[in-house]
């Protein structure tokens, strides 16, 4: 790939600040994405699951994809999730987001309804041929047909989709990410979604990484790929060791939504509402001193 | 028990006939309903997965329930399936359902994000307490909580719920459908949700069948479950291999869709529509003639 | 099938009596025959998974098998299961019990090393030609290339096996059960290995069961049988539920080895040893108590 | 750790070469022995999966580990895996191994017959305490019962096992792998069982790498292992990839086995018989042209 059409390096997948009533809170936007931009993160991903995007209307989809397209204003690339369960939803929303400036699209196989391969292929074609801008499906080894048939053969079909550039690509296995990228021979922009093994993606091919906790640690974990990519062999096993135990005291107990809430006001200042997926309802309550306690153990392992 | 709120029996998980655009479309919502009550059957599931509900806005599925409830006038007992992915949404239509006439309400576990047996319940308990009549959750093992506690434990959690009064229970494990029986003491109405096992699952304590294929072949299956009751083993184990024959036949290659469209037309003159989940997009086209045979065939297989 | 092989009806899969030092028990042995023999059980299923076959040498196994068919005296038809994890030594072990007199020989798919579903059957073919005598896989849809293809090629593909005569069929899924029966159409006796649904699996065409239960409960479900096939529905459904929840007690906490010893003492008098699997070196301890208080409850649910 | 009882980098988890009769041929693991020396490599693991430890009598075994450890003379560690079906089995093979010379033992988790984690633990502490030498179980994430705890606690209840200094940990999740490592805070060796992750299993704090292509590829394998510490992130990036894909490759198609003799005699001059595993009987046989083809592959993708 001479220039990519997107750039690599560490995105968060941002979350939808809301307001106590559940509605889209546009002074939270902007909070959220001066953050983003102040701390030179790569690109946005928005409305994917961090964003509760399937969660939210179509409209409010749209409003949310407006509100930040506008508070970006170019300065960061923007990939919006438009998956939804129907695939004229997510075609509108394609379109919606194409027509308001988005870099790229993004869309998750098909939700509860179980669907095909072919189903799936066709489902991703007219949601990218809606949009027409760069496209990269969110490759989930559960959710997706992956690797039920053979990888080489899988990264053809992806190639066949139009607009395809890439993909997030969430999965622990690291075989399965590194054969993707193997026979991808540089036509594909790869970013891993598992936040616990960004740099271990690295080794496996991945261009960057896209996840939830990078709201909260966006500046250590891009320093953490830095350290990968300039052979920083012991700093960069140490940071990763200390992230994975960080991130599954932090989902631990079905309290994670509330941990980024708390951490997110915390360290941030930005308060990003009560959320409106059932993990909401339930699960462990952080205390602000349990929050602190994870971030400072986090900044103590970061790359010098 | 003394008197069931709801008859057990063979409720059609009605589909929600759609134009070629699309749109919901009413005169075939009240010819489908008509059919129903000609044929007898014992009840109408509305919105769940066969009738695509969560592929539906909620402004559709609103729509839908007006008029199935208005085309019923009462004559046969409806749930409304009224599961979201946000629990807000879910709740709205309960209360809406509720408002309408609706004689209960059923919802799937959380859908896409993933949750916690707590959040699942939590789920129920918002969406119950807002439609305010009786309730039952749609389980499915592979979704739920579902024994991932021992299953006493689980009739008792489900018997806290506000409203509850049964469940549809969709597996091919009778062994789990036989326990939840077992402990339910006749507290719960079971409806079996796995169409290729009616009458197994009346041995392991079902009050009644839930699904897709009664659209289409209702008064056969509602004959098998009789046939059953009243011990006529060879005839109930002869028409249960045809069918599970049948339907395995009908679900291969992704075309399972496209069959109850064309079975509904060719027997029952009915037009469901294209259909909008991912999965209509691809997947085996049958010609009349390969649906006249399997409708055939099943006829033949038919309890005398 | 004008004649069957091989009689329908109950078979206990034998426990394996050992002495305090592990050693196979030759009295204990004969009790166990004598008793089967007594309760008019329909055959039996020789050093399976209850027998613990795979955890005896293949000396220990050849002195069971021989000890078995000299105690039967062809009063029952006996199946000897000669699975290994070594090929050869399952054939050498078919051989063994065909020499000596065995009515049928059974083989689990392979185990441990993970094989191909050519693999597998190719492992079923040196088994069964080395015997000779009616063969019949034991097919577990966890560990058998069941299912990986559709249920009728892999009838075709069982029926091409040399001596193939039927399958102990092990999984609480009676769809896939029933797919088998259907394509067999009468070419295969297939035994359900799920003791917690022996009725259900009747009517999905089981000609009858083969389980470790039945060392303990043989006759009364023998008796479930009869009631199934004789179409009393409400006792066979209220017996089966019973039974589920006896297994499901019986099994919980990792103490079903010791239940079935506690049990077989306390109620038949034969002693079958501490076991020799790591599943006996931990889980429930089942005080006397305990174990009558199942036995009595099972009693009491038994079909009159 | 001061001074780890077993080095860690590449460990052959060594064939067992078998003549045409599938008798353990005690020239060609007197060859195979002196070319793991002469390469360097850093220990051995013998009768593993990959040496059909489990596909042997317990007298087969035995003869191996007496012809390994003679052939070796103290020039490399060698663990022995005793893992059996039985736990009296592995237990004596523990003790006639650590007699002879053993540096360590190690052992898979229960095999075919279902264990609690406790039986786990106890048939594990069984075994390790027969053999009175360092102990490494082999954790497989599959079998195991590993992660069914919080890794935390389970790396607890590992350390309280006798003689424990470490595991062999089969998995593509390196999530799980790096927790392991976390929790473990330098009291556990832990080698990576997944080949085609060995570089980003250091980067979640693998001490070393234990596999079956190691017999084929040593050398190169050692080398990435080098780069990856040096910080040689691109070249070790790109042998990876590489590596994994002749991997995969080789896997195909049922023909890893028949890939590794293949090569084995190709490149090392060294034939370690037909197997005698079912995988064996079937799958795609390799034309030497194929397996040159690959290692070429191979050879041209090694770190400089």
């Amino acid at each position: 790939m001479n220039k990519p059409v997107l750039p690599g390096g560490l995105w968060p997948a941002m979350l939808t600040p809301c307001d106590e009533d559940g509605r889209v809170n546009p002074a939270q936007i902007e909070r959220l994405v001066e953050l983003f931009v102040a701390q030179g993160l790569d690109g946005i991903y928005l409305l994917g699951a961090t964003g509760q995007g399937l969660a939210l209307s179509v409209a409010e989809r749209q409003q949310t994809t407006e509100l930040t397209l506008r508070a970006v204003r170019g300065r960061l690339p923007v990939v919006v999730h438009v998956g939804c369960i129907a695939t004229s939803d997510a075609a509108a929303l394609a379109r919606h987001a194409a027509e308001h400036g988005a870099t790229g699209l993004s869309a998750v196989p098909p939700v509860y309804f179980p669907a095909s391969i072919d189903a799936e292929f066709a489902h991703y074609e007219q949601i990218s041929r809606a949009g027409g801008i760069p496209f990269l499906p969110y490759i989930n080894t559960v959710l997706a047909g992956a690797f039920s048939m053979p990888p080489a053969r899988y990264v053809e079909r992806l190639l066949e989709l139009p607009n395809i550039v890439g993909a997030k690509v969430t999965t622990f296995d690291l075989n399965a990410f590194g054969l993707l990228s193997h026979y991808a021979r540089g036509r594909l922009l790869l970013y891993s979604g598992a936040d616990e093994l960004i740099c271990q993606a690295m080794l496996s091919g991945a261009s960057g990484a896209i996840g939830s906790s990078y709201n909260l640690f966006g500046p250590e974990c891009r320093r953490a790929l830095f350290a990968c990519s300039a052979g920083q062999f012991d700093a960069t096993r140490h940071y990763m060791q200390v992230y994975q135990a960080v991130i599954e005291q932090a989902t631990s107990a079905g309290g994670y939504y509330h941990f980024l809430r708390t951490g997110m006001r915390l360290r941030h200042g930005i308060d990003i509402g009560p959320g409106r997926t059932p993990a909401c309802l339930a699960g462990r309550r952080w205390t602000e001193a349990e929050v602190q306690t994870l971030i400072a153990t986090l900044e103590k392992g970061m790359p010098a």
